[in-house]
């Protein structure tokens, strides 16, 4: 939707693009907006222009609109933390991204729900551009997130189990798979609902070794030897629990709190076990991650597994920009297939 | 009390000995009985014979005894994990402990409330001799483990902040003085109580520079900036707020669970702070402390601090072996004064 202006002159050729926005925080489908505004057409010589083509609605991007993520653009902002594009256009001076490239943002609070957007080549990070849509848009956060969790905090060997609630998330459903192709075991802690079967089924699909429900974990009946790393996104009793099938020198690691209560671990495992306890937030290993080679490394093993279809695509739902208010709606209460903006 | 059985011949000299031994887990009053036994007076090649000066009760004896401690020597056992003895005489392959020497235990488990005892070179360590009765007694576990947690942990600097609860325990006090000689700020939280004032007087006195209640701590009105580590002995509640205290990149060890809740931490500052949950336990220290210089080195600092006064002495209630119900009575129901066996 790159529509040039072509009354101007050329030396200032614009092009309208519409985007999403909001200018103060609140809940995401009123304090979102569907603007269409002027950017120059042309990059300068440190700039990328990028025609965005899909971005996920994520739990990060709803928080950082009711202002409770810790990501804050200045306002107002354009939503959207995650996504990919194309990139139409680059600056004289831009070394390490090309016109055809697919981008990610580099670091959250970029802004990805816009057709067009003119960033700095800093503010970009290339990925492999044969990559499908469902993978290249989520490539950036869920992905990453399972792959560092599982390489940087315990030295996982084969045969080593790895356990966690919220299994069925996103990230849970990538440790799955990746311990599956990394042949590490995995135990698997799920809400009991009324489909259970079906998500057992699909979660063992995907490589699982065991599912079990927190009732399950609650009772203890069930032993899982050598844990050694435990993955936590729910906090509160399921961490307690938890944390308390990891082997001496484990480690559980937090990266999300959907309970809303506070990390719980038992204590006498802490002190007699020598367990420890770590978080992880994708965005700080960005921030942190001063060479790209590091990144590319993670990016191009990633891709390879979802090339080859070890790792399987995600289901997703397109939206339309001007659905915004809808597609927010369902993506606050819904989580069963991802939210998408799709722009091209 | 070396009382040689003198109808005996040479060969098999013989020593009478009292000592309190337990044979089964119960309530440690009850459990506890005054034995006397016979044991060779003439140690073996490998073997130290050991005059038992003095031995603490501590909360880690009370436990064992009642099977909650995760040491636990075979059955019957000798009571009391820690104390000081001199040397008697010494088996002809000895070679890192002297007639004269004091010594501790190498580590838990070896049975401290006895007058004489016959043990391996390697299960005794010999410390400073010239440390009076209150220090030597209880070298090994308290000031040892305020020592480790804060140089093991965070790498502290002058002006950092410490902050901790059940600051007026035994190693609490330790933290203070410790940190005060160091040069590093405590914050030091306490239970409300009818003698408050007191007992904020007396931790001020040995360096503290803040001391709260729980209350104060729950109140969040107080701001403690540069609170690099957190020393948690209580859990709960009480460890959930601590950890709130922890500045980005911060540490809180848990050494100790007095509230019997687990142990608390909220979410938002794990992930997105980066701080992290260990914990502690002397016992572990010393088993994995395969050389013994560091322990040396150790105490050397601790009771350099000790003779100069800078850690002060603590006060202590000396009892005899027969008096050990009334003793184990105390020791569980009133914690301001150090319980001791005095055993020369």
């Amino acid at each position: 939707m790159l529509k040039v202006l072509s009354l101007r002159s050329a030396l200032q050729r614009a092009a309208s693009t519409r985007q999403l926005v909001y200018e103060g925080y609140r809940n995401p489908p009123e304090a979102i907006q569907l603007k269409t505004v002027t950017i120059a057409d042309k990059p300068s010589a440190d700039q990328v222009l990028v025609q965005w083509i899909a971005a996920p609605i994520n739990p990060a991007d709803l928080n950082q609109i009711q202002g409770v993520y810790p990501v804050k653009p200045a306002l107002p902002a354009v939503g959207g933390n995650e996504g990919f594009g194309k990139v139409i256009s680059v600056g004289s001076n831009v070394s390490s991204i090309k016109v055809g490239d697919h981008v990610i943002p580099d670091r959250s609070g970029l802004g990805t729900w816009r057709e067009l957007g003119l960033h700095q080549e800093n503010d970009l990070f290339p990925i492999d551009n044969t990559l499908s849509m469902e993978y290249a848009a989520t490539f950036q956060v869920n992905p990453p997130t399972a792959y560092r969790m599982l390489k940087d905090f315990i030295d996982l060997k084969k045969g080593d189990t790895v356990a966690q609630n919220g299994a069925n998330s996103a990230v849970g459903k990538h440790v799955i798979q990746i311990c599956r192709i990394l042949g590490i075991k995995t135990v698997n802690v799920v809400r009991s609902r009324d489909n259970l079967e079906e998500l057992v089924k699909e979660l063992k699909d995907l490589g699982a070794d065991e599912v079990i429900t927190q009732e399950e974990l609650y009772s203890r009946k069930k032993k899982f030897p050598g844990v050694k790393l435990a993955l936590n996104c729910v906090g509160g009793r399921s961490s307690l629990f938890l944390a308390s099938l990891l082997d001496h020198g484990g480690c559980m690691v937090t990266y999300g709190g959907m309970s809303k209560q506070p990390v719980d671990c038992p204590t006498g495992p802490l002190i007699f076990k020598d367990i420890s306890l770590r978080g992880f937030w994708m965005s700080r290993w960005y921030d942190i991650q001063k060479s790209p080679e590091k990144r590319h490394e993670m990016y191009q093993e990633l891709a390879g597994w979802m090339k080859s279809g070890e790792i399987k695509k995600q289901e997703i739902v397109k939206n339309r920009l001007e659905d915004h208010a809808k597609a927010l709606d369902t993506a606050l209460s819904k989580f069963d297939k991802k939210q998408f903006f799709v722009l091209e």
